[in-house]
Formats: structure tokens, C-alpha cells, sequence
């Protein structure tokens, strides 16, 4: 049973973004090599600092190669119970630009991510970020270098699944409201702090 | 005139997700206040780490109140040779959640950004982020504790305008075509800088 918690907004939002979503069920259903390709092509056109795409992924297919089950073994427990889509992702970012810092490499991977998630959604795919991984383990298992690169959050990839078959206490969270910051209380003008007076 | 750089795609991306582009000519055409608010509550919708929501807004509406003129003013005078969109923004961060650093909070808020773009264009409108902006001044203009918070980018939005109107050097590059990394390069597996071999 696909339950899609679309979102209830005051606003005309888009479809795509009122129905993206981060669930904990996902369904057993195959994603395929070309739909995933279609997925991370949409997050190379996302806009990154002096086009610098900063954003390197390590992506495994569950029953497939090594990878998905060492990027599950880096998952934090509370993760694992729930995190079983049938394809796991790790995103990595690049830290420096022509060998400084790059101020932007978290922003640009934010976006990157946040395109994907938008793509996926436009064929009924839902991802759900996870920033609760052992990063260092991410490093050590993959041999990457941290002075070069930052492990940024885990990635489940799937379609929905039944909230019946998580564990009860998930199964609430799976069920609970949506909700957001109204408007005023990020959009500010003039004087920081306050709503803009241009808009509100 | 305008000039929709649609970015061509080998797999079948969303049409909001090629379209997606940061022009440097805008035209004068007015962003109505209902319309900018469709935008932040798209935003609004982005997933962040505890839904901590981390983005803040600075806008300024073109000869409104006094947000434009001083956002203008902290933006690198190369992108004030350009910048002259209807909407001017810049995105903060909170740095913080509960008294402790959030390890998210930049990639929470490109991805907030990165969702208000594709509503924007959604609607025709594009959005052209800007990293060079002055972040001190942003601060002391606005009177944002350092502490707390972080400027992330400068964030022109409007309709498309013309390539003409550009200064020659400005030209060229809103002419040039637009390019990205092959998925192969940034989309590993069970070897790290080595093509996932579940997929490719």
C-alpha cells in the first residue's frame, strides 16, 4: 500500500515537491540501472559554485556487488531496522577547489541531492537522507582520503512500501503530520529577524 | 528575447530539471509577492537534517524597501555588472540546533535553495546563485550574530531577459554551452573513484 504524504501547502507548490517525501517503508521493487542513471544525471545539472559539481557518490544495488552491504554496515543501528531499500547511496564531497577550500562544496551537494530527489519523484521514487552514518567507517571501508573529501549523508532509494512492515515505533513516525515553518519566520527584510515587509 | 539554455540530457531527465539555468541577463518584469511567496514555501519543503529547517531569507524587492539596495551593495562588484534581477536574496544559515553545532546545515540549505529554483521554474522564473558576495558586510548591514549564523550565497531571481543587454564579456558566457561531469565520473561503487559496477 503506497501511502504518499503529500504535502499540505497555503501556497500553489508543485506537485513534485509537495509529494517529495523521505519515508522508512520502501517496497522490495527492483529500480533499475537505467532509471538510476536517470536519477543521478538530473543531480549533475544541478547548479554548483564555478560548476564545480563537487558531489561523488557511492551507490550500491541490494543482491548486486559488494557495495550495497558495506554502505548498510556504516548505517547507524536505529538506520539499519528500517533502511532496507533496494538501493543504498553515499554522498561524498570533494572539500577542495584547484587546492583551497572550496566554501561551497555542502551547499552544492545539498542542491545536488534535492534535484535528485526531484527527479526520482517524477517517477514515483522516494528518497530518504540519512544523516545518521558512521563517517569514519565510510572512509576507512571505501579508503577514501578525508583531507580531500567529506562524507555527507546516506541515501535510501526506493518506491514506497507498507508502513505495517516497520517496527511499530517507525510506523508512527511514518504516520505523523508534516509540517514547516510558516512563511515570516525565515523570510526576512529590512531588519533581520522580522518578516519582509516587501512580501508580508 | 529570451533563451532557454535547456541542457541536453542522455537519459531522460525532467524538463524542469533541464531547464533549470543561472542566466545573468534578467528582465524587468515584476515577481509579484504572491508568486515569491509559492517560491519560499517550496523551500520550505526541502528535507533537512531533524527538519530543522536551517535556511533563512534576506529578500529585497527592486524599489520596495531597503533590503534590495543593501543586498545590491554586498554582492562582488562583478556580479554587480549583472545583477540587476527584480528579486535580490541572500540565504543564512543557523549553524546551530540545540546549543550544537548541526553537521547539516549547508547542505540542508542548498537543498532548500536548490528546490526553490525548480519551483521558479516551474513558474518561468530562474534564480542565479552567487558565491561572491561580501559575507562580512552581510553581516554587519544586517546585524546577524556571527556566532549563530553563516551567509551562504547571494541569490538573484527574475524572468529571462536579454543577452544584448549584457556587457560584451557577459555575453560569451551566457552564449557558452553548458557542460557536466559523465556520470562516470562521479557515480562509484565497491571500489572508491572506480564507475559502480552495478550500474555502468
Amino acid at each position: 500500500m503506497v501511502q504518499p504524504k503529500t504535502a499540505e501547502t497555503i501556497f500553489p507548490v508543485h506537485e513534485f515537491i509537495k509529494q517529495r517525501w523521505s519515508p522508512r517503508s520502501f517496497s522490495n521493487e527492483e529500480i533499475g540501472a537505467e532509471t538510476l542513471k536517470t536519477l543521478f544525471e538530473a543531480m549533475s545539472w544541478a547548479a554548483s559554485a564555478r560548476n564545480e559539481q563537487p558531489w561523488r557518490l557511492i551507490v550500491g544495488v541490494k543482491d548486486k556487488g559488494v557495495a550495497y552491504n558495506k554502505i548498510f554496515s556504516c548505517l547507524d543501528p536505529w538506520n539499519q531496522k528500517w533502511a532496507t531499500a533496494p538501493v543504498l547511496a553515499i554522498i561524498v564531497a570533494k572539500k577542495q577547489i584547484e587546492g583551497k577550500q572550496n566554501p561551497s562544496y555542502a551547499y552544492d551537494c545539498g542542491a545536488a541531492m534535492a534535484t535528485l530527489c526531484l527527479q526520482a519523484i517524477s517517477q514515483q521514487i522516494y528518497v530518504h537522507q540519512m544523516g545518521g552514518i558512521d563517517t569514519k567507517k565510510v572512509l576507512t571501508s571505501f579508503q577514501i582520503t578525508e583531507s580531500e573529501y567529506e562524507v555527507m549523508a546516506g541515501v535510501a532509494i526506493g518506491k514506497v512500501g507498507k508502513v505495517e512492515d516497520l517496527d511499530v515505533y517507525y510506523q508512527e513516525m511514518e504516520r505523523a503530520t508534516r509540517k514547516r515553518k510558516n512563511l515570516e519566520e525565515f523570510v526576512f527584510g529590512d531588519n533581520w529577524g522580522n518578516p519582509s515587509s516587501d512580501i508580508f
